[in-house]
């Protein structure tokens, strides 16, 4: 059997969950005083449920970032996360996955690959700002 | 930087993703006359628009599985994959990528340990149904 990891490229879901991890890490050695960043605010509307008043600063961003990577790197699928259930979204998908499961995989294959650059680029934009808030240019 | 596949577990992505390869290896291996399976109808409606006709016997079944199989395995991401493309759910999924990207994270995550659990199940019970095909007692 031929190791899923064995080949990289990048559009590899692997190297993008890597790139993820390794970009919080640079963000974590980066941010020293991450208390900087509370009420600092976010260029981006992210929402978050639980903490409404407090979530658009860049300290919940910077957070929400390091809880993403915690994941990745446990690599454990919470089954019954709350956050991942979406009825609407799981009951269009449902029959899908019945008629056409090769769809429903390459979706989700895509969509995570997606989202993963996409939290990427905000963890390294999250620490290019912290750069600019200490007054330390960023080359 | 701790690498995203040092743990496993039964909630795994990775593992997910390497116990469904190791399925269709079985699969291949127990299945030597693949022929067998033409015209012989899936239990399940799977859908296929490329070839409606042919698509419900076993055999298509079969190459669909080693298909996915194969993206598995090579790890990539067709990022302007046609079978990926569903405008409907992508629309309802692109305000929450602004909004709260952590969601959408563990939506995808989810989802595809979910539809590689099912993928898994399926190329079982295929190999199970060539071995009745065969005459031989599957224990």
């Amino acid at each position: 059997m031929q190791s899923a990891e064995a080949k990289f490229n990048k559009n590899s879901l692997l190297l993008a969950l890597r790139r993820y991890s390794s970009a919080v890490c640079d963000m974590e050695q980066t941010i020293l005083l991450p208390s900087l960043l509370r009420d600092v605010p976010s260029d981006e509307v992210w929402d978050c449920e639980a903490a409404e008043e407090s979530c658009k600063d860049l300290y919940s961003n910077y957070l929400m970032l390091k809880a993403i990577r915690n994941t990745v790197e446990s690599n454990l699928v919470l089954l019954d996360d709350h956050k991942a259930k979406n009825t609407a979204l799981n009951k269009t998908l449902e029959p899908l996955l019945v008629t056409d499961p090769e769809a429903i995989f390459r979706f989700h294959l895509r969509g995570l690959f997606s989202v993963m650059s996409d939290l990427t680029k905000k963890t390294n934009s999250l620490t290019d700002k912290y750069m600019d808030i200490i007054g330390v240019a960023n080359y």
